[in-house]
């Protein structure tokens, strides 16, 4: 007989409880509550948001934490490697959700849907706001990052039109849906820049890519560029982006993710005209419960069985 | 020489000037501007909201009205036959903006964007808003309308993974993107409706189209079904879309155009939470000028020339 502790916001306990046999699931509602159940339970279900490392303590050798997210930036994968716990993520769980996420933040620069939503709420027909609007049909989009979710904000960007170029550490072992000279290496980065007007962030985090969006990358995109961050907060050196926003050095972000989360109170992002700011949503949907419980029933079986995890990164 | 008097709330007037030869500008900023003028002018660039029947009586016979949209249904077309008013619409050229819109509104509605307008604005990072989210890769799309617009829209449509179908008076005589059983007749739109989750109406309104929206169509669809008109609000009963999101019958409405416009200030539509309303702006960009005054030069070459001009309707 397994158990699981569950820490979750969205009520996935239910739907894994519902769809797994021998498994006692505890839903946990709060950090005393797992501290509480942790260490009895063998499998640990939580995300990057949920987790801290006060609950190292409480795990034993041979646990399985299954994270319900793909970046795992924020667990301490050495000290899971050294007690022996197993750790496995969600890769491509989310892709869709995080494309079509990333697409609603441009059209809702592009389409000026922020001071339209102001004066939704004021009831005011003004037009105007319309000479404000873009068109995104022929003009450049750089992807940075060509993993799952990168590929599919290409995708999707093709058939409108963009010009869509890619950025990979690795341009040889690209094979997707862009041409082989439309992706280019890390280094060449920056000649893509003056002609990027939509730079999109899809890039995992790591000691590389740690404020790989800098002053100078906002520097060299023209003054019609926007960005869209779906990857993680800290990609981005959020000082120079807002700087560069106050500035007029680009003329929008839409941003999912923060280099602090949740993005305090005091941020001058929340107030900007030109930023749009939503709460680190890029993943979720309404089917989230079933997909994820599809991905981890799936990995449950394989643990019960001693086969190996699927997304094991630990 | 020739006079053309220019009634439109976007700086087309300057950039017209800038691109003709041997034409006067004369840039109206009200109805009077356009009485004080129009009788001595042989060209009159206007929009269907700036349009009065007022107008006709200053109109001499020989004058070429230049529409910046694409529908006419608000221009007395009868009359300008039988004044001798030659007149000719926008075609094509909002076609890019009006997609993009389109999807604007789609997304905007998937992702909740309101609503987190809403807490930006109070600096509120709630996720729970993140559990009403949907995706669309998967779902049906019906475009109602196979025009330019609605191709586009189709195109578009396809690499985000919807199921796309189309409705159009003639399918016999549709080519475009979408495989022919995709596409059927005005009496088989019933049949798509129980397995479409978004209705995006691309239609002229005639009198075929008016109201073709209507009580039916929202208990055809399925609850989970949302509608984006970048039509013409008569297109829609709107009473029947307000009583349909009051009841849960649809899930969702991204509205550009409504049956009256502007929509007047005590419309339900703009307090509702599901309901995303915008100006009717669909067609616009800040290349509106830019793309506009080619198609006016164009046309104004032409018409010198004593050639037929290009859109022309009567």
């Amino acid at each position: 007989m397994s158990t699981a502790v569950i820490y979750h916001d969205t009520p996935i306990a239910s739907t894994v409880r519902e769809a797994t046999d021998g498994l006692t699931v505890v839903a946990a509602e709060s950090d005393a509550d797992v501290r509480d159940h942790l260490a009895d339970a063998d499998i640990f279900v939580t995300n990057p948001q949920n987790w801290t490392d006060d609950f190292l303590e409480s795990l034993s050798a041979g646990t399985w934490i299954q994270s319900t997210s793909i970046g795992y930036d924020a667990f301490p994968l050495a000290e899971f490697a050294d007690r022996g716990v197993t750790f496995t993520n969600a890769e491509t769980l989310h892709d869709t959700a995080v494309s079509e996420h990333a697409f609603a933040l441009a059209f809702a620069l592009s389409r000026r849907l922020g001071p339209l939503f102001d004066n939704q709420r004021r009831r005011d027909w003004s037009r105007r706001v319309g000479d404000e609007m873009w068109l995104w049909e022929g003009r450049r989009m750089t992807v940075f990052g060509l993993g799952n979710i990168g590929e599919s904000v290409a995708r999707r960007a093709r058939a409108f039109g963009f010009e869509v170029y890619g950025v990979k550490r690795t341009p040889s072992i690209y094979s997707g849906v862009l041409p082989p000279d439309r992706v280019v290496a890390t280094e060449r980065f920056y000649d893509l820049l003056p002609e990027t007007e939509l730079l999109v962030l899809t890039v995992p985090l790591t000691d590389e890519t740690r404020h790989v969006i800098d002053a100078s990358v906002f520097e060299a995109l023209p003054d019609s560029a926007a960005v869209v961050n779906v990857a993680r907060g800290p990609v981005v050196d959020q000082d120079a982006l807002l700087a560069a926003l106050e500035a007029g050095e680009i003329r929008g972000a839409g941003l999912d993710v923060f280099e602090d989360e949740p993005l305090p109170e005091g941020s001058p992002l929340w107030g900007r005209d030109d930023t749009v700011v939503t709460p680190h949503v890029g993943g979720r949907s309404d089917d989230f419960s079933v997909r994820f419980t599809r991905l981890f029933v799936d990995n449950y079986r394989r643990w019960r069985a001693g086969e190996s995890l699927a997304n094991r990164i630990v």
